[in-house]
Order: C-alpha cells, then structure tokens, then sequence
C-alpha cells in the first residue's frame, strides 16, 4: 500500500534523487498521474489512506483532510503556506513542513531578469522583431529608476542584494521587521506602501499571500503609481488583483508588468492579450539546483517521519499565528 | 547653409540638450529626414557640403567622403568604428571622434538581462502564455553555469562585474589583454575561444567587428558547443554568422540565442521564426541615460571643432592599425 502521495508537478524530472531517497527507504509512493496543479475536489479523491502528502500549491482544504483519514505530514515543496490550511491541519493533529531557504535564489534571479527585460522592453522588442518590425525602444537602467521593494525576506533580500552591482540610486524597501540589515547599503530606505506606490518607477513584490496581502494592491494603488511605472509579481497570485492590473494596463497605465503567479494556475486570464505585461508559468523556483534542493527537502522530511525520525523542518509557531489572526 | 549633418536616429528624442547646443553655439544642422540608419548611396546624396557629420552606424565609406567635399570630422555616436573606412578618413584629413565609454553600462545590463531570460526561457514562456499554453520551463542559475566572455573590455568588464552578486561559479574570458585585472575574483579564469565553445553553457560577445571578427564564429564553432549551450551577441551584427547560427538552431543544437545586433540593419532575416532566439533592435545602448551622454559627446565634440577648439574624443592610432593590418 502506497504511503505518500506526490502532487507537485513536475517531481524529479531533472534529478532522480527524490525518488531514490523514497526506494532506499522502501517506501511506497504515487505520483500525481493528472500530471498538473490538482483543483480541490481532485485532491479530496485522491487523497484516500495516504500517510504523507508531499505537496505543491494545490488547495489543501479542511475537506481534503477529512478525506485523508490517514494523513499526518503535509510536506510542502517551496516556502508558500497560503494553499495550507493550518489551523484544520492542527486540529487534526497533521503536522506540517516545508522548504523555506530552498526556492530564494531562483526566485531572485528570475525577478532581476524581469527587472531588466521590462526596464528595456525586451519582450516587446522580441515580439516586434520575429513580426519583422524594427522598433529601438528606449529604457532606462538599474540606476536611473527608483526601485520599491514590497517584502524583504528571504527573496526580497536577494533581489536587493544582486542588485548591489548595478549601482542602484535609491531602493525604498517596505516590511514587517526593519531595514536595519541593510544599513551597509547606504541606497536602501524604508518606506511605507503609499510611497512606495508613489515614488518607485519599478516595484517589486515578495510576500506570502495571507489575508491581509490578498488584493493588497487594486486599481486605486495601481492608479496611485507612476504612469511609466513598472509592476513585478513572482510571489503569489492574488496580491495584485488581476482584473484591477488588466484595467489598469488597457488604460495606458503602467509602462509593463511581468506576472509568474495567478489566483487560478494555469492562467489563462485576459492578461494575456497585453503585450507589455511578460508573463511566465510560475516559473520562479523553477531551476534546476532549487527545485532538486527543494523536493529533496521535502521528500527527506517525508523520509524521516515515515523511519519515526525527528523532524527538522516543521513550519513555524508563527505562520499558523498568520492563518489564525485572519480568523 | 546647414553645417552639421546629423545621420543617426533617433537623435535628441528624451533629451533636447544636444539640440540646444546645437543652437546656443548658432550652428546650422540637418537631421536625417528618413528616419532610419541610411544605406551608403543614401548617405553618399546626403552628405553634400556639410562640414560635420554626427554619425550612427550607417556605411560611411570612400564613396561617401568623395561626394562629402567638405567633411572634415565624423563624430560618432557610440564605440564601434567598423562602419567607418578610418583609412580613407585619413587619406583625405577628415577627423575621426567617437565616444567610447558612454553606451558600455547600457549595453552590459541588456546583456545580464538576456542571460537571465535564456537562463530560465522566460521568452518562450511569454510566448505561450500569451497564447494560452501553461508549461514550466526549468532553468539554470548563474552559480549553475560556465560564462564565457569573449572580449573583456569597457562592456565585457561591465558584463563580468554585474554578474560579481549572483555568486557566479566560473567565467571564463577571452580577451586580447591579461586577465589580470579580474585577479581579485577568483571564479574568473582565462581562456582561448576553442576552451570556451567547449566548456561554457553561456557564451557572450563583447568585441569590435574588425577583419579577424567578422564571421568568427561559423557553424562549425556553434556545433563545437554545448548541445544546450546559450549564446548572446549585443556587439556587431556578422561576428556570428547569422546563417550558420539559423542553422544550428534549426538543427536543435544550443538551448537559446540572443541577438541585439546584425549585419544588415533592420533586421528582417531567418532568425525571425525562431521562437528560443531572443531577438531586440540594436537596444544596446538605448537606455535614456547612455544614449543622452553618447548624443551630448558627439555634438560637444563637433561643436568644439566649428568654433576652433581642441578635440578631446579623437579616435585613437590603434583602432587605426586594425584598419590598416586588415588590407
């Protein structure tokens, strides 16, 4: 009898060291055979008597668990704990980890790439270019613009960082704790949201999606920022509202957005038909040596439970205080 | 009667400054009324009587100058002097300005910006969401790859530097001087070109088109690369042969290309149906600030040689010699 199923997609594609781990330790395991995102009713059928569930983004639902008569570990691979519903997870006594070092560099270094794609129009200028027109499109650069930075965690801590050797201007950074890691980089400067909206000519965002972060930033925010200004998203779907940023876009606000995350995975929404928003396929962990790193985490998790180990990767006291104030 | 013929485009299009001095120094002048880079019979019935010519990349050849009875200066906007004919320049007095360092941190942040998309296909999955189609492309991190450089100068240093936050792992470089002044990182190491195409999974070129340039990478170089090798050319449109590279594309070989520069200019060839070929319009050095330096250079230059002063940005005896040991 299986005792862990794999939802997350794709899984040890590029590195068979997941499955390895589960076979040397003889346990049984299923793949996601939908081979995409599962929806919720999907989850709560296939669910059954599995023991483990190591996870991806799919809705993991108090109805999913009533169904899961067996689980005990939710494993998930990456740091999001949006698609967890802790508190039922507690409830049940069904302990929960994830990875949350693992997916920051990738996610980093996709976002810069955005940075600079939308600051030179790149993706416009490929689209023009295999049309046959020829357009030199004017951008600007890392120091001329005034960057804002939503978020400085583990991933908004890495944009910031890479950005160092582009001799930024002026980085206005909004978050929970203070900037005080920062103090040697004398161009970052905490800022509140609104001046952020206000000021920055590229904003870039790296929260978890909570209830207080959903629909954070809808048209009148958009509309509060820059005209020429730049949106990035490639943390969670859902804290830019997405009609309100379609709108936005259609009226000429906004000089570009780039967007890898969406409320409902895979999109297939009306940003689409804008050519300056970039979009990708939640792609941001999505290199080889974090996406490895980040199965292999979880599935080693899975491991130790199921070998009655101890576990080192519990998500904390603090994210379910999240899910609880939201109540 | 117009002094100065300004032939390259666009021409004080976010900054009127070079218009201004222009006219604070009472100075006649023609801007390019077709609005694209001219061909050389378009140049050669342009040229007339002007005295100066503030020139783009257009062919300014022996025939050209013989129709320019009075040309004494091209000042160039930019650093490459491959569409100049130096020897004939010199044949007839007429002086040679250029402004070499001003386009090169333009040019080195398009090209970390085109690393990050091919690294994680962020082009091609633009394409498919646009067009409805949901596929998670994995990618590769800096710290994950071999970088060749080939040509370390003023945008191949800028190139190297900016990669100096992503903790790159190994960069190797191949260039005409030592290496010696990247002796303070350790993960740079110098190469021969044969050891890049073999060993590097990104390469990017960053050299003058010259005589020993020019076609320097056939099809033969492209397949002595990596099957899933990357390549970025955003110096001179022939380095790479555009015919060989279609080719190797067509044949599967190499995960992507980016090309900003080619051999005829607008560019309406092959590469167009290739959808992992990233492909933008001569943008190197079209961010707002590196383009209102390079404009305020060439016309401070020619203004300072209608009203007698000293030149201070004559293109210097070596880039001469390359001319001349090409014959």
């Amino acid at each position: 009898m299986s005792k862990v199923l794999i939802t997350t997609v794709p899984f040890a594609d590029k590195d068979p060291m997941p499955i390895k781990l589960l076979d040397e330790a003889g346990i049984d395991y299923l793949i996601n055979p939908i081979g995409r995102k599962l929806q919720e009713d999907e989850l709560a059928d296939m669910i059954c008597d599995f023991d483990v569930l190591i996870a991806g983004t799919e809705p993991i639902t108090e109805k999913v668990m009533a169904n899961g008569k067996n689980l005990k570990l939710i494993s998930r691979v990456g740091v999001g704990l949006d698609s967890v519903d802790l508190l039922a997870a507690e409830k049940r006594g069904i302990r929960v980890s994830y990875t949350p070092d693992a997916p920051a560099p990738a996610v980093a270094e996709l976002t810069i790439g955005m940075m600079l794609t939308l600051l030179r129009h790149v993706h416009v200028a490929n689209n023009q270019m295999h049309q046959g027109l020829w357009h030199r499109h004017f951008g600007r650069r890392v120091s001329e613009v005034t960057i804002g930075i939503i978020g400085a965690g583990r991933i908004g801590s890495g944009v910031i960082k890479r950005l160092s050797s582009f001799n930024p201007s002026k980085i206005l950074v909004n978050d929970i704790s203070s900037s005080a890691k920062f103090s040697c980089m004398s161009w970052v400067h905490s800022a509140t949201k609104g001046e952020i909206y206000k000021q920055a000519d590229l904003i870039s965002l790296h929260l978890p999606l909570t209830a207080q972060t959903k629909n954070m930033i809808r048209y009148d925010d958009l509309r509060a920022m820059k005209k020429d200004a730049i949106v990035i998203n490639t943390s969670r779907g859902g804290i830019i509202n997405e009609h309100s940023l379609a709108r936005a876009l259609n009226e000429g606000h906004l000089a570009g957005a780039a967007i890898d995350v969406f409320e409902e995975e895979p999109y297939r929404g009306e940003l689409r038909h804008i050519e300056r928003c970039l979009l990708t396929s939640h792609m941001g962990s999505m290199s080889v040596d974090c996406r490895t790193r980040m199965e292999i985490e979880a599935t080693e998790e899975a491991v130790r439970f199921l070998s009655g180990r101890a576990l080192t990767s519990l998500v904390p006291e603090e994210e379910y205080e999240v899910q609880r104030s939201a109540l």
